[in-house]
């Protein structure tokens, strides 16, 4: 589902939207783990079985990185993001197994135009990321620079 | 530089140790990039000359995944980590580039025992991201569960 893309000026506080499912598989999460996040919980489904999960868990920046993901492919920041300052009170709330599907839900929790460069501002978004069974995984608010419409 | 692997117990407020340094590739910015956020200046040298940094730079989200594995390298957490619960105040202080060599400052913030299940407790840990150049690039606080020495 491609919305339309937003500039500063389109988003507006406590509006919401939301992404397409994605698949997150066994090999995905092995090959994240190997280079960004080498705990064997998250790389070796025998030892994970003695892990604090007990069995192979995604890597939460593997998490994060696909939230993203899902986020940028509905087109909403195309043309307009400037890439992003900070994130805060990033939550693993549960683990993310192979095989589970991911979506996000985003809402616009604030936003601020640059005092010293009015041709952008900072959107303050909060992501609510779920599994196939509507458990919330991982919660995350992000702060984007985004354009004003020219 | 192997650290001795640390438990709750070891951890001790104001203790900072500093990891290995890492090279940045372009190859491995791009390859992030298409997995993990397809934004054009992570991933496209000459559409980044026109971006918000005029010329590509690192996946914040990469330069993340690149500074915890690090912290593992260093043998801290080795037998001890149980994952984390989540991060607070992630910073982008400064672009990174391809060719930049990265290394990171840990300190321990704070530490706090389960009180629903005294085998493990939250350690919060502040991380410092600097380049080459001794600028700081990132800042991140993490809430790790670590495990009681037995």
């Amino acid at each position: 589902m491609k919305l339309k893309p937003k500039y500063f000026d389109d988003f507006h506080v406590g509006d919401c939207f939301e992404t397409e499912p994605n698949f997150i598989s066994k090999d995905e999460i092995i090959d994240f783990a190997s280079k960004y996040d080498p705990q064997t919980f998250h790389l070796d489904e025998d030892a994970a079985k003695n892990g604090p999960f007990g069995r192979l868990t995604s890597s939460g920046f593997m998490t994060l990185g696909k939230s993203f993901t899902q986020i940028f492919n509905t087109n909403v920041f195309n043309g307009s993001s400037m890439g992003a300052w900070g994130l805060d009170e990033l939550r693993w709330t549960k683990p993310v197994y192979p095989g589970d599907t991911l979506k996000t839900q985003v809402e616009v929790l604030e936003k601020k135009l640059s005092s010293k460069n009015p041709i952008k501002g900072t959107v303050r978004l909060k992501q609510t990321v779920f599994n196939q069974n509507e458990d919330v995984v991982m919660t995350w608010i992000s702060n984007s620079m985004i354009k004003v419409k020219v």
